[in-house]
């Protein structure tokens, strides 16, 4: 973080016609993506959302209210701009990109749809159940996509990148890598994800408890990544990864891309001061991922879709922070400069 | 409401493919408009922000950080494009449509600038501390000039009002309202406005209790709204009123836009159903007339400056609820009815 940049920001909006801090997040907001930007004129001219997707081996054990077919299905929907991700990202004027880094069944993109990136690295993992969800070169091949997709949208012109993904059993790989890398106990960090209860939450906890014991000889965040998945996690690391390398600010979505957060996190700490939390995702784990982050979230409207829906949303807000900082008048531009409450 | 409408827009967002719910407030929301519309496919595609503004004779009395010759000069910035809510309603896509109920200095608006429509009623309140702010005459002429910008907005396309303010010593006035109106403490539902602090705050506490103490003899809202101003916050409470006659959902602001709107729920009770409140004021007024009109704000970014700019920047989220209704693809669409969550 650019603490130049981001003391230069805060006091020009300090300076704006308006209360002292009365613009409330919005003030600190600006001054973060100036420090990211490295710069006191930040810009969000030209956002984007990258989707990461693949499959989940330890969604065969039933974990999901989901068959693991819905993960390709919702590829095309992704491509046909039917799906909730395509309508916000058109709302929020952002560019949106999706990349299979190993789904099942690869979506058939029709010509005129939007383009699927293939980054595959396997069909899918794995069950983490049974044994590692991928091996090591498998692990960083995908984070090595993921830093390859920051480029690519860096290069064509993205200032911000939001993030998201798509994968039937997710959030149990989510819940497990959580609960591993913070050593937290699984029922305090799994939820119902697409909407599973009663019973079948139930199992997923004990799924997620297995996990953990079946990898407990599991050393270093490589080594848990690669035993417990998912390609679409590791990816997202990467575009963390990337991204920050580039000084571009990542917005996060919900639970699973603030766990490739906090897998980058593990990777290079510093990636965090890239990072700023779009949306409060009701899913237990993600409040806990947030807290050991630092990072407090924009909006709260109780989403647990995932796909970037949060990230979307959270893009006018960015955006408009920037805009306050680059286009409201300031006192000294009134000739007013002792125009300020004295109480 | 139309029951009728905001059910069938829930029941084709459940139909929408994603898990049932999992778009949080936003599937409440999108079938709240369709209810206030009328129709199941509500639409948000002309936005407008209406910031009435007026001076209030109670802010001689010290009660603000900042002069009552602050409220003309910000009515200059609004017309020049530089004030906050000028750049909100940019970033928004919304009409901005600004109007003078009685500052004390009308502002110089050079050609090419923004309009400022002249609505005035008086220049300015007389002290509510001293006797009536208006008389019933001048409350009845600002409440008819918001139904009538409500009217102007409605017949331009506006399918969409959020509500703005500007006025120095305004939440004071609205303090004193809400302390009347809704029978509390005055110390509950006072708080720093523009940032007033220790004894200044004192101060205004006490002033609010000096207004309540003054006008005990008030009955009804109109005598109330009369004795205790303002011109703005009465012409609010018209656009709500205008608003709710002509089905178009008003998405209100923070604590002084909130004030009108309990005023125009007292006037016409049924008013409530076409409001959406926008964003949650840390001003401990806003949170109480919240509750008490049973409303949940769409965000809570912590900003206290008005103007418009907690509405205008829920005006994304609106237009988004919205389109996921109308663009989102359907498990009907892909021959899947029954490709819903069993669990």
């Amino acid at each position: 973080l650019d603490a130049g940049a981001a003391a230069a920001a805060a006091a020009a909006m300090d300076g704006k016609v308006k209360p002292l801090g009365s613009l409330g997040e919005l003030e600190r907001l600006a001054a973060r993506v100036a420090g990211i930007q490295g710069t006191a004129a930040p810009h969000v001219g030209c956002p984007a959302l990258v989707v990461c997707a693949a499959d989940h081996g330890v969604a065969a054990s039933g974990v999901s209210a989901y068959p693991q077919e819905v993960t390709g299905l919702m590829l095309q929907g992704f491509a046909s701009g039917t799906a909730a991700v395509g309508v916000l990202a058109r709302q929020a004027g952002a560019r949106l990109v999706v990349a299979d880094l190993g789904v099942l069944t690869p979506p058939q993109v029709a010509p005129g749809q939007n383009e699927v990136l293939d980054r595959r690295v396997r069909a899918g993992t794995a069950s983490s159940l049974e044994g590692e969800a991928m091996t090591l070169a498998e692990a960083q091949a995908a984070v090595a996509h993921g830093i390859g997709l920051a480029d690519l949208l860096v290069d064509g012109g993205a200032d911000l990148v939001g993030l998201g993904e798509m994968g039937i059993g997710s959030t149990t790989t989510a819940s497990a890598l959580t609960a591993a890398l913070l050593e937290r106990d699984p029922a305090r960090v799994t939820g119902p994800g697409t909407g599973v209860t009663g019973e079948a939450m139930a199992a997923k906890v004990a799924a997620v408890d297995a996990i953990l014991r079946r990898h407990e000889g599991a050393r270093g965040t490589w080594d848990v990544l690669a035993r417990m998945g998912g390609l679409e996690v590791a990816a997202l690391a990467g575009v963390v990864l990337g991204c920050a390398a580039r000084r571009v600010p990542v917005l996060l979505d919900g639970f699973i891309t603030t766990t490739a957060a906090l897998v980058a996190s593990r990777l290079a700490p510093a990636s965090v001061d890239s990072m700023i939390a779009g949306h409060l995702s009701p899913e237990p784990g993600h409040a806990v991922l947030l807290d050991v982050l630092g990072l407090d979230p924009l909006l709260r409207l109780g989403m647990r879709l995932g796909e970037g829906s949060g990230a979307a949303l959270a893009i006018p807000v960015v955006r408009s922070a920037v805009a306050l900082l680059a286009e409201m008048g300031s006192f000294a531009d009134l000739g007013l400069a002792e125009e300020r409450p004295t109480a």
